[in-house]
Order: C-alpha cells, then structure tokens, then sequence
C-alpha cells in the first residue's frame, strides 16, 4: 500500500470484485449497488489520464502504478510485490481469491501464466532497461489452490548476447504446482 | 450480458477497475468513493457464496459466472465470449483498455498468456469433460496494443490418447502479436 489515496481506493474495489462475484443479494440491492457504482466512475474519470495509464511520473505515484500484475492503483492486479535476492533472483508471495478462478477451487493456468511472465521477466529487468518476453514455456504440474499461500520464483540461467534464459515456478507448500522458463530479450532501443 | 443483474453489476465494476487507474480526481474525492464502495461490498456480501465461485448451477446464472477470462459476474474478466467453428476451431474478438496494462500502451504479455491458455483450452474441451492445460508455449512476434480490435483463436492440431496437440494465435489487424501452442489432457475422472 502507497500513501496515494488511488491505490486504497484499488484495494476497495478488490473486495468489490469479489463482492460481486459471490453475492447473493437480492435484485434490488444489485441494482442499486450498479447505480452507485456508475455515480461513483463519472465522478472519478471527470479528471482523468486519458487511454490507458502508460508509465506515469507524477509525485508520490509509482510509474507502474497501473500494471496489470504489480500496479497498486490496478484492482485486477493482486497486486504482487517483487523481493529480489541478493544472487539476482526474485521471489513474491501471494494468496488469490474467487476473482482468480478457472477450475472450482483453483487458480486459472492462465493466471498462473501471467505471473509466471512477470516474475521471470523480472529477474531479468535492469534499471532503466526493460526486457520483454521472446518465448515462454509453462509445464503445469499440480492444481494451484486459491485462498492459500502461494510463492512465484524465478532466477536467470544463461545470458547469451541479446538474449537471457530464466527459470521459474509457482509452488505452494514447498511444492510446484507451475513450472516456466523463458527467453527475454533487451529491444535494441 | 445476461439478464443476471450481477452480471449486470460486474460490466460496472469493469468501469470503475478503468476509472481507478485512470483517475486524476482530488484526494477528498477518491477517499470519499472509496468509503461509498466499502459500504456496498458490505451489502453485497451481507448474503454470499463463501470462498470461490466454483461452478455454480443457480436458476439464471452460468455455471462459469466467476470464470476470470469468461466469468460475466467476475469485473477481472473481459470477458471473453467464445465462438465454435464448424470444423471444430474456436475464435474470439475482443478490445482491451487500461486494467490488462504491462508496457505503456500495451497489453502485458502476461494477459495474452492468460488469453491463450483459455482459447486454447476452450478448442479441447468436451461438454462434462475439461481439459487442464499439461505444457503451453508463447511465442511473442510483436506487441500487443491496448484499445485495439484484437482476435484469438485456436484449433486442435493432432489428438493421441489423453493429450490433445493445440495451436494458436492473437492478431491484431491480420498480424499475428502472440504465437501458442499446448498440449492438454483430460484428467482421469
């Protein structure tokens, strides 16, 4: 959480999310809620970044504020925070709830996908030097239960020139339930 | 859009998802929405599902309602409505805006990911029989923009046994930006 008033706002309407998937209101107290709800988006974008957020530097805002895996104004996001250890790997702890679901009970592969891209990718980001994804493999091994505790982890394996070789996984409880390696490249800029 | 009024809810909670990221309102005014939409998430969760989603079968409600790609109750999904061919292919058009953000102005490769991993799986899948994802592969040809008419689509390749052979693809304007293939495998029940 950031001191910026938009990202406690994101993690409000994390819990809107899940509100909305699980309720079991009655029709009128929905549809009142929606109302609501559409008040509240006029008011807030009456003043707005036009499109999509991009890489912002205003003050006290997190240029990837709006990230879809890490950005704390971005309510999709869970958000994850990277820790990078001190052999250059990267690690993140996490738990999803019902807005993550594929399977009943289970994380999507596809969400597992996503995290997995952005935690190898970076492993490999430098200051100043993003890379992007060329090839990524993922070799689902387990279900991924949502509501417990989950770590992504990834480390470089092999530099080659342009390119860089990154290993990673999901695992809960000290088993893998998600594993992906990937290329990344740095765009000749 | 069904005629499930949380489904109805949930196209709002897209909105507002947008209007968070984007907003530039005063700090009194976001502080003030946020507090009107904890008040709702109250409400809507007075009476709900405990947990996940899961696969629900309620009068009037998909049983995939809370699906994070397809889910029309879950604000995090598009989501995506997925199209049959005849000759057994599938297909699906969609636009993204500012919640599927990685790079600025572009979708985050993780989300395509996620896309494909769905699409893909949606080409195996047999009435009361899903398939889970065993390897998937991506390929990043070229970015993916934000605000643009995007397609993905998949196809079965070869099927042997347990493990069906999928390829596929997102495009954009005809130019392949995601390359996929995935072997998937129906679990022994």
């Amino acid at each position: 959480m950031t001191g910026d008033p938009a990202s406690a706002l994101a993690e409000s309407v994390r819990r809107l999310i899940d509100a909305t998937i699980r309720t079991l209101a009655d029709d009128a107290t929905i549809t009142s809620a929606r109302h609501q709800i559409d008040s509240l988006t006029t008011q807030l974008t009456a003043d707005a970044i036009p499109g999509s957020f991009g890489v912002q530097h205003r003050d006290g805002m997190s240029p990837v504020a709006g990230n879809v895996v890490i950005g704390t104004r971005n309510a999709i996001a869970p958000p994850l925070t990277i820790h990078h250890h001190d052999d250059g790997g990267v690690w993140t702890d996490f738990t999803l709830g019902a807005g993550y679901e594929g399977p009943a009970g289970h994380v999507h592969g596809g969400v597992c996908a996503m995290i997995l891209d952005h935690v190898l990718g970076a492993a490999v980001h430098q200051p100043g030097r993003p890379a992007v994804t060329g090839t990524l493999t993922l070799r689902y091994r387990r279900p991924t239960p949502l509501g417990s505790a989950l770590r992504a982890e990834a480390k470089i394996r092999e530099s080659d020139g342009s390119k860089t070789f990154v290993d990673g996984r999901i695992t809960h409880g000290g088993a893998v339930t998600v594993e992906a390696d990937g290329v990344f490249i740095f765009p000749r800029s």
